[in-house]
């Protein structure tokens, strides 16, 4: 880990290619969740979500212009991840206002989860960066609310939405090892010069996920 | 005309429908504009989709303060709108990023042009929150670009937008007659203790609209 503002060439590259997945992840989050506002059973939720959408598009702001200052090209930083992000979304498209509801905060708190994970192995001021535009707490407090207003109308919708969230979180795990598996530059950080990640680690960084996706689904109120 | 900040009573009623309808007409605007981002070719036009989704989020902020300056309630007065954006979007689904960028410039572009015609029976402060809101000239600036660019790598396809453009002028206008010949407090408004908009005077606007559509048809090379 190069705890420094400025990574050497190598971590450099590797560092904008990550920021690069970051930013077009969230770029793509707010695109969804604008597109699922239309869902809501009324104008409240459209611009609760709408708002959410806003904040997602500030994180895509600070994560790029982090990726600026390492001289990183954003087009071709986040072009390469756009089929992961559309595969993701195209197999996980909710059916319904709760379904985008606990999509919003189950995949993108595991994906927010995968990149604070990943933040640990990037330069001081980029890990700061990412950080700051991971921080889920606003919009989970949010999407909790928005869930236990829906499930309060339809009480019978419980089992449905944990099949549902167990299924985003299959999906969401599986770009995400893919991610970690196939891209060179991300393997070159998580194995570079600083702290590596094996495979045994890779392994225990994916059941912390699983274990923060089982506190979210308590949160929800529904079995993991 | 009342040309005074607080409108009577009847006048209040009508203004803050037509606030509501407004405010929905653009938060659906920032939802569309937000999915249709997702079929750019490049990250560039995904970005600047999203950044024009914020500005319509903007405008919607706007209307609706001007709504609840004038004490009306904002799910009150947007949620009856609902069936009708909805149905507009459902009908002009674009298939291609160059059919979401026309769609964006010719029909939002008509929608603002019959806000402001409209506007002109409302009082001051109201007429000033709708021209701020309906004022196009930056986005429209972007869209031509961004047309210009998309022809440009597929010099053929003008034909086909021709026709596309034509397409979303009609269900524009559809919409826009249904929406001022059925609510009744639009009705009031538009033949209410000001200028009256009889048949004739209404036939007149949509006459303008079809103008400034041409117009924009020409911005963007294409026949009308």
């Amino acid at each position: 880990m190069s705890d420094v503002s400025c990574p050497d060439s190598a971590d450099r590259t590797a560092t904008v290619d990550l920021l690069g997945m970051l930013a077009l992840g969230e770029l793509t989050a707010f695109s969804r969740l604008a597109a699922d506002a239309d869902m809501a059973p009324a104008v409240a939720g459209r611009e609760a979500f709408a708002r959410l959408a806003l904040v997602e598009f500030g994180h895509y702001e600070l994560l790029l212009a982090r990726l600026r200052e390492l001289g990183g090209d954003p087009e071709g930083a986040m072009a390469p991840y756009a089929p992961v992000f559309a595969a993701y979304h195209e197999r996980t498209r909710p059916g319904t206002w709760l379904e985008a509801v606990v999509k919003a905060y189950v995949g993108d708190g595991i994906a927010a989860d995968f990149s604070r994970e990943i933040a640990r192995f990037v330069d001081a001021e980029s890990r700061a960066a990412i950080e700051a535009a991971m921080d889920d707490r606003e919009r989970s407090a949010v999407l909790v609310r928005l869930a236990a207003e829906g499930m309060q109308s339809d009480p019978h919708v419980r089992g449905r939405l944990a099949l549902w969230a167990r299924r985003l979180h299959g999906e969401a795990v599986s770009q995400a090892q893919t991610v970690a598996a196939q891209r060179e530059s991300l393997t070159t950080l998580l194995t570079g010069s600083g702290p590596q990640l094996d495979l045994v680690a890779l392994g225990e960084l994916f059941a912390r996920l699983a274990r923060r996706h089982t506190e979210r689904m308590a949160a929800l109120g529904l079995e993991a």
